[in-house]
């Protein structure tokens, strides 16, 4: 097995548990090794650090897998680690839709299985972790007994590891869109064409945290791709509510949901796009009593960070001019550069400027399948709040 | 009415919302008036500001009752600020037991009322609130019709309003042992002789947290006052609790209240200084699935900061080494000035001490019935983690 060895000083981050190691922290590789291949990591002092699998196109070289030098990579490494996975998940949440590994969260980096109902969604995200696809689907046929797996591996992401965008049947193919539940809602998932593998599982909690401020109330949720939201208000007793999404996809797929539920009459779904329209309709004097912002990750990179500032701070700001006295917006980021202080605050400029006062009822994160581990900065990334807007 | 002008460029937080004026932003003051008076303030520009009431003993000298010039400060505007907040708690929470006035946060600074089933318990923590007792006592009976309010006001902060420390009945004497619930859990609360109003109401939510991680588990519940922890953890099907805290009153309580909701078998109660046994039990190979810390605040002002950082560290890298693999801890900090931050870097450390892995389950605050004012960032004060070590 080859030996990577950190440079001076390099790495400590690594040495105090982040699962990467990047090109530039390595000083030198003792022994052959090919791309994917498991390889040892020590620090400059020859100290083990860990092992993991290696990939030299990667600027992420080397992700570790175990801290434990005596521990193999093999197919009981990866059922130990997957049992693991899912016995915390049945723990602290109902499974019926749950993501089941979380990358480096639990300890597989870059590997992603989703689970809905009775079917399973994979994504391996780096090579090393590709080259144990077979195995991964053997041992989740084992630990979880699914109806069936399907590959969402069709992410930009994986050119960056040489490795091809794919997807596809791991199983005998079936019915990709399934029907499924959450938090007591019904909805369809279509996990060949929609967005991630099908649907956001991260806002689970998140969703049901709607209940109380909703009963009653004219909601509007900006962003609303499949409805997730919408349909969580309509079922604790919204009065109506207007779903929007740029997407007409998505916006078709809602009002399937909606029908679903038979809330159709409360839930409304039109295609629109969420800046365009919530200047206009704050002109026209139209107001809710909840207005939810969901949107897409404005950024994806530390460098992007001001246009994202402008785009939360731009639609946060028009939420809250569509808002009643005394109403809620709720407010999400999923981008992990918008670290929370930063995204609070954006919102207190836009509040600033809206001349609105902020009181906060809620701050969450992501979904308890989502945990995040500290040592891995990256994988906290959801912010979630409910403000009172006065 | 008097006048308060503020400084050049001084009190910049007041304008942007935050309803306190210190002496040391005050330029002059135009008019007679009486300490506890309601005034007005304006900016150096003699923009206006905001009403309050005044103190020239302290060193909050105003506190910001209305931003609205034309408001007056009387007894409708008591009744409209509490029926206000009373409003806000029937439509976001189960209104039992809560906390209806959270001070600054419902723009009713300096009082506090607590509700404990039919009975109400105020603090009036500031002259120019406390002045106003009789009329909030009437509007209260009005709004809420208790059977019985109560007064706590037996508190030192109110010596640097040059107010004394008094307690008593503000209606018909009554038991003042209150049996109430919360989250389905039964307790007796002890208005008279309790801790602050009799018990700490804001960490309902978080209580109702615990619910499927604790389900069979064995529980250490640390500093655990009238044992509302330890019950929720028996309630939700702990196999095991043992709720410790220094106080034998407060374990004397907490056994009659396990009684009151038949859990003296699994709730069990002793009385010991935490520090001391956490690091014997520990050495003895004690473990438990779940620790809970939940420490009264180590710091009260930001200088005593050095102190309580090292107190929260100690304390939870021992209830990290009291865990079992995988375990639970749950921590919390109720200091303002533990900022969530620095909060999670003294974890972070006892981790790194501890040679474990944090993975966090779940971050939450206060509950909703103590709203954070963004503008008032005092407000925020509770930190609440789930956490896996690992």
């Amino acid at each position: 097995m080859a030996k990577v060895y950190l440079g001076y000083k390099k790495g400590l981050r690594v040495e105090e548990g982040h699962p990467w190691v990047y090109s530039n922290e390595i000083e030198k590789i003792d022994g052959d090794y090919e791309a994917g291949d498991i390889v040892e990591v020590y620090n400059f002092k020859g100290r083990f650090i860990g092992k993991g699998y290696i990939n030299p196109k990667s600027q992420i070289t080397v992700r570790i897998m175990t801290r434990n030098k005596d521990e193999e990579i093999n197919e009981d490494f990866f059922r130990k680690r997957i049992e693991t996975a899912y016995e915390y998940r049945k723990k602290t949440i109902e499974t019926t839709c749950c993501r089941v590994v979380f990358g480096e969260a639990d300890f597989l980096p870059a590997l992603i299985v989703d689970k809905y109902g009775d079917y399973l969604v994979i994504q391996t995200l780096a090579l090393g972790i590709d080259k144990w696809k077979d195995t991964i689907v053997k041992v989740l046929n084992e630990v979880i007994n699914p109806k069936g797996i399907y590959e969402r591996n069709d992410v930009p992401v994986r050119e960056l590891e040489g490795l091809s965008q794919v997807k596809g049947f791991l199983s005998a193919p079936f019915d990709t869109t399934v029907e499924t539940s959450e938090n007591g809602v019904k909805f369809f998932v279509d996990i060949a064409e929609g967005q991630k593998t099908g649907y956001f599982l991260d806002q689970k909690e998140n969703r049901a945290s709607l209940k109380d401020i909703v009963k009653g109330a004219d909601v509007l949720d900006c962003f609303c791709h499949t409805g997730s939201f919408s349909l969580h208000a309509g079922y604790y007793g919204a009065k109506s509510v207007l779903g929007i999404d740029v997407s007409e996809h998505a916006v078709e797929f809602a009002r399937r949901n909606a029908q679903l539920n038979n809330l159709s009459d409360v839930c409304k779904f039109e295609a629109h796009n969420a800046f365009d329209v919530l200047h206009k309709w704050a002109k026209e004097g139209k107001r809710y009593d909840v207005v939810i912002l969901d949107p897409p990750a404005f950024t994806k990179s530390r460098s992007a960070i001001e246009g994202a500032l402008r785009g939360y701070k731009e639609i946060n700001l028009r939420g809250m001019k569509l808002l009643k006295p005394g109403g809620f917006l709720i407010t999400c980021s999923c981008s992990h550069y918008m670290y929370p202080e930063l995204f609070m605050q954006v919102i207190m400029d836009a509040a600033r400027d809206a001349k609105k006062t902020i009181r906060q009822i809620e701050y969450r994160t992501q979904a308890k399948d989502h945990p995040v581990l500290w040592n891995s900065g990256e994988t906290l990334y959801l912010k979630f709040l409910i403000l009172q807007v006065i």
